[in-house]
């Protein structure tokens, strides 16, 4: 009950999501593969190699204040829902720079300079998103995000990453990948 | 280079420090053991069993702001001094309503209402600590921290530890263990 969840997006021959592209943002991308597929469960233990497995977990809060949490918790929509059949899988990875910050500098950047949550409120309940941590389990990303929203809302969805990535913020991600999915 | 360090604090027959006691301060405690191994490496994946295994890895501090951590860097230690032959691990989880709390509720619970890093502060350079964040590894504690320190400070980093149990940061501590070592 207490212990974070823990997600692997595995990438591979099969899965409930339909990989349409990869796109390498910023540094390294990822392979190419026909499906994703998301499941609640560490899959490091595993006998059958995919193409490729991120994991993360669904932590505690690290940036949001109390009034924040609150605005999003009353506007934000859940996963799966019928209509939402595009999803968006974003791993980042940020700059030793970025993590050799105080707590207050980082919060200065994220949201004060950048104002990277009044920017996603913005597009609520439209885009869904969930947010899992990777960096203390050693991975090659910090952060996947994984969105999901119905088709006619992609191009909001679009405009939301554009402008997330014009801020103070994004010039500390030093690796970022965009990989576009649609149910199947 | 990027990714934090793994730590695995391995009890069992061997190790470089010897463990005198095993108090169990809050909740379950853990199994006693002759000896403690403290290994720069994720350790789940071997095949010698020890008594009990607890990982953690060093991460980014997620409450101090620059000028605290200014005043951390001029006075503290390292590890490994000579003369600090008395250690402790201190493996502590936190509630439910502590992990529920906004990133500013919780740091005004820990600073402003505890003074976690002023009273830490108080006891520098004589005690030095490490910690190690485990929450997001599915561990059964949340962090472990570990001080060195030599036999005349004993008493006070005893002194240091009744203040903070005293904070009301410690009423969302729901499992606390205190295991101190002698170097072998």
């Amino acid at each position: 009950m207490q212990s974070p969840a823990t997600y692997s997006f595995v990438a591979g021959a099969s899965g409930t999501w339909r990989i349409d592209r990869i796109v390498a943002v910023t540094g390294e991308g990822l392979s190419g593969a026909d499906r994703l597929d998301v499941q609640q469960q560490d899959r490091r233990a595993t006998s059958i190699v995919p193409t490729w497995c991120l994991r993360g977990v669904v932590s505690n809060t690290r940036y949001s204040m109390r009034s924040e949490l609150s605005g999003l918790a009353e506007r934000q929509a859940g996963l799966g829902r019928v209509e939402a059949t595009c999803a968006a899988l974003i791993p980042i990875r940020k700059s030793a720079a970025w993590w050799a910050m105080a707590q207050d500098e980082r919060r200065a950047v994220f949201e004060e300079q950048s104002r990277h949550i009044q920017i996603g409120m913005g597009y609520l309940p439209a885009v869904a998103r969930r947010l899992h941590h990777s960096r203390d389990l050693g991975e090659p990303f910090d952060f996947l995000t994984w969105f999901e929203f119905a088709p006619q809302d992609q191009p909001a969805f679009d405009a939301m990453l554009a402008e997330l990535r014009s801020t103070p913020e994004w010039r500390y991600v030093d690796r970022e990948v965009d990989v576009r999915l649609t149910r199947a």
